[in-house]
């Protein structure tokens, strides 16, 4: 390709103030323009790495044994109306009517379809098991959609179902989709971690992220040094030994305690224990009924929202309770019980790590101290919805450390979450009984990960390209090309090059040396091969490798080898 | 790709009772599954087929430099309020809003969101011409779907978009993409014609449409028995000499004439004359305003419809006027007056054409006869609103032949007719003026080719699918492989085959050879292979080529050279 002639400009100054990288660079170097907020151009340098990544992503799929297909964007809201799927949480789907009066998703996930075209079949356990997949655009209406790439309203995702005959056949799939991912993902040139997750509103009882570590990732996960463990903060688990267990179980007293002791700074300052020693009640409100709940936890911990949503079946539907809503309870700020409002009270599992808590009824003048809870107070609902923190422990005594990174993809158990939603989703046994399919699905986002390279491959100077998905192997930047012999002398190489089937973008502008070689570091493709008058002197050209910044002089011939091709 | 885990299974009997052998036998074969009315799944075996075709028109598009990419499928509204084309015509533009009052289309091509991509960047001169293109899914909300994949509501098509900086330049890449579409077209064994079109709502002053003749296709055409001329019924023009210009200009007069001559059968009957001799008047209402429309035309022509809503600026917009318009109009049907009413008239050329009409201020005891057009009566708006008939001759005087077919692709000028409505869209000419793009646009609908392939390769066992495009070039067939002797030896030819880079199905199913067999015709791959126990005994394999039904008995070898791969 003649960068002449190229869509899709570089850029001198950065636009924006990005704080990502892949956005920055993503931009100034042409591969991509916003048209709206969260909705990008993928130009023409783009759609190269774009394919060469969908080329290795379906060739892991494919030695799996995946088959791919494709199922209409337009899904229709039946479906979704079928496993209450067309309302629930407020996880952004987008709808539209035809002008029939037909109503229609624009999906984020397409489960239904495939269950849809899977029991348009009627099979049986002989055609099982079998694995379908697609690489399709997917749209999430988003509140907030971040610079660049890495979380947007539309975009390109390969979903795959499976349909096993069993969770025993499909721990099999699970554990080979598993390894189809970490092989897509290493031939990116991507370290990706394979971390337990929840499922959202995509259901099943397990899932994994696959999360590649950075910086500016939006995933926390913690971690044991030995890698034991990997779990997102959204469902880690810590254990709870008993902070206080040798201590001797005291009778609930009232004490006086002065109007300002609200905060958790403010009761360590006035009794001055600890923060695990008193009772935290934090207080959200659903958007969809209104219902209060109040979520009574140790002092240290904070609250996993994630984790309370889940439990109350109201995944992205908690927000924080207001003052007004506090002021409903005859309550405040700093002020909230621990049991008596009129609300629905969810007890940590932390609370049975403590003895003599400090804290609960706290009024103007006065709180109680050592509650003990299951004694003095009972929640019917308890469960573990504390969130893990760096330095907390598993549940086997490890150390769990943090980590960030961006999920690159993800893969889900779902069972017969769906299959027993949806009629007729079954398969005849050798027994020709109707089984619900067992499933999984598997979602990998290709611009994500195209980001996500970008974060992980860079420099000051650009983005450098791992080879497997390269737009082109080869920079070939002609210098002192206004001079007619020279100009000659590259366009032969170009010739030459691609001949031998090597993939070559040639700087053939009218344009300074600094400014080529400015955007060949900004592009980021890994050799740049310079022609230039010395070197035509010479019969040699300039090699620099961009991800080592190693340069060779050598031959054509020395040029082909060093690439892996043979000359022409 | 063993037959027993393929998804996607044949149909021992045809459901539904379409038409359209495409339909009907890629659901039988298993190549599609409806999901609603005009939107198709595409199984494992089409998505081969896909993914063929698509290379092949990506191939001879890169040939001519054009560089492929992709925008986003929601389009921000704004930008078809831009060229006025949100409401232009009834041509089903689907909306979509988002949660934060965003407006889109989900759009049926995708003009200005290219020239708005092309805006973003600063262009001169130097970078220009260029042509960018992608493969994306596209909506049209068609008020009637036809059976299978030949008029979908949601569909594939590959859009390019040429920049260029003049007319002149333009003919060029117009030429190109010429030959580009000829060139994919062949590939697929599909022999496309190139025919002058319409441009419906796509704009510009002239168009082509590539249409493959089959009996099915719902665009007609004319053409002459030399192909200098094509030109599809909408836009195709004809001659009009004068067909009485011996006969002396009478005096227009009133006669009687009873009330039961309405028609033009009628007029025959009482007049004696040939149906050109009289004046037809034919009524229209515009749906959007309500505006009624006479065309008066001669009376041995018919008007062409889409040629009168170009005129109007009221494309699909055109009714049949009913009873009671003509009621309001104070007349009925065969009472139509060629001049006189409360309507917009529109004349035909034809009316040039005769001296002496009969006809033209018919009621119920009289009528006139002698009326000269531009004597009696003249419209201000006089064009050529004629539907063009085989019979008819071209103005230079050739005999015109009908025949029918499926559009697959088209390619528009567009000139600036985008970069004129749309801001900024321009680039700097060699003076540092801003000069609008000169713009060409060119699409072929991906799944429409395919149905149009198997319409035109099929037989009345399957289809014949042409080997560049075929899902496996090979259909491995093992009969008696419930014998495991049997068994090994076809597994280790379809190891060998695969080995050797062919494409293989192979049948390994439980079932009786006359199933495999009627299956392997209707999947219509090039070449069957039958595995059998006879031929196991002589070391020999069967080949049958699917397109002429020739038979060889071939070893392992043969086989090889036959299928042009080295033996491994």
């Amino acid at each position: 390709m003649r960068q002449s002639k190229l869509f899709g400009k570089t850029e001198k100054e950065e636009r924006g103030d990005s704080t990502l990288a892949s956005h920055r660079l993503l931009v100034k170097a042409g591969f991509i323009r916003e048209s709206v907020a969260g909705r990008y151009f993928l130009l023409p340098l783009a759609m190269r790495v774009f394919y060469k990544m969908t080329a290795i992503i379906r060739d892991e799929m494919n030695k799996k044994g995946a088959q791919e297909m494709i199922s209409p964007t337009l899904h229709p809201l039946e479906l979704w109306q079928e496993t209450n799927r067309d309302n629930a949480g407020n996880f952004g789907l987008m709808l539209v009517e035809d002008r029939r009066g037909g109503k229609f998703a624009l999906g984020g996930t397409a489960e239904e379809m495939f269950v849809d075209v899977v029991r348009k079949f009627q099979l049986s356990y002989k055609d099982l098991p079998f694995n379908i997949y697609q690489f399709s655009t997917k749209f999430r209406d988003e509140l907030r959609a971040r610079g660049g790439l890495l979380r947007v309203r539309e975009f390109v995702m390969k979903d795959a179902y499976s349909f096993d005959r069993s969770a025993e056949e499909f721990k099999k799939t699970y554990d080979e989709m598993s390894d189809a991912y970490f092989a897509s993902f290493k031939r990116m040139d991507l370290e990706a971690n394979k971390v337990l997750a929840d499922n959202g509103y995509i259901g099943g009882e397990y899932c994994h992220e696959y999360i590649v570590d950075c910086a500016v990732g939006e995933s926390r996960y913690l971690v044991t040094a030995d890698g034991s463990y990997l779990a997102h903060e959204d469902v880690a688990e810590i254990a709870l030994p008993p902070m206080n267990g040798d201590e001797e179980i005291r009778d609930m007293i009232s004490i006086e305690q002065p109007a300002w002791v609200k905060t958790m700074a403010d009761n360590q300052k006035f009794h001055g224990a600890p923060a695990w020693k008193y009772l935290k009640n934090v207080v959200y409100r659903r958007s969809d009924t209104g219902e209060i709940i109040i979520v009574t936890i140790r002092g240290d911990l904070d609250v996993n929202k994630t984790k309370l949503e889940k439990l109350m079946g109201a995944i992205e539907l908690l927000e924080d309770a207001t003052d007004d809503d506090l002021a409903k309870l005859g309550t405040q700020s700093g002020y909230v019980h621990s049991w008596g409002h009129a609300a629905t009270y969810v007890a940590d599992l932390s609370l049975y790590s403590v003895r003599n808590f400090i804290g609960g009824q706290k009024t103007d003048t006065t709180d109680t101290t050592d509650v003990n809870y299951g004694r003095d107070f009972k929640h019917s609902i308890e469960a573990d919805v504390a969130l893990a923190q760096p330095g907390h422990f598993t549940k086997d005594g490890k150390e769990l450390f943090e980590r960030r990174g961006v999920e690159v993809g993800n893969i889900f158990q779902l069972g017969t979450h769906y299959t027993n939603k949806m009629t007729n989703a079954t398969f005849m046994d050798e027994a020709g009984t109707p089984v619900p399919y067992y499933m999984g699905c598997y979602g990998i986002g290709v611009g994500r990960t195209l980001a996500t390279v970008v974060e992980v491959h860079h420099d000051d100077k650009g983005i450098v390209w791992p080879k497997s998905i390269a737009p082109y192997l080869v920079h070939l930047v002609a210098l002192n090309n206004e001079e007619g012999e020279i100009r000659d002398w590259a366009d032969g190489l170009y010739t030459n090059l691609q001949a031998a089937g090597v993939e070559v973008l040639y700087d053939d502008r009218d344009a300074r040396a600094g400014e080529k070689f400015a955007d060949s570091d900004l592009i980021g493709l890994p050799y740049r091969v310079v022609v230039s008058k010395k070197g035509k002197a010479e019969g040699l050209y300039e090699v620099v490798e961009r991800a080592t910044g190693e340069v060779k002089k050598v031959s054509e011939t020395e040029l082909f080898a060093l690439l892996g091709v043979a000359t022409v």
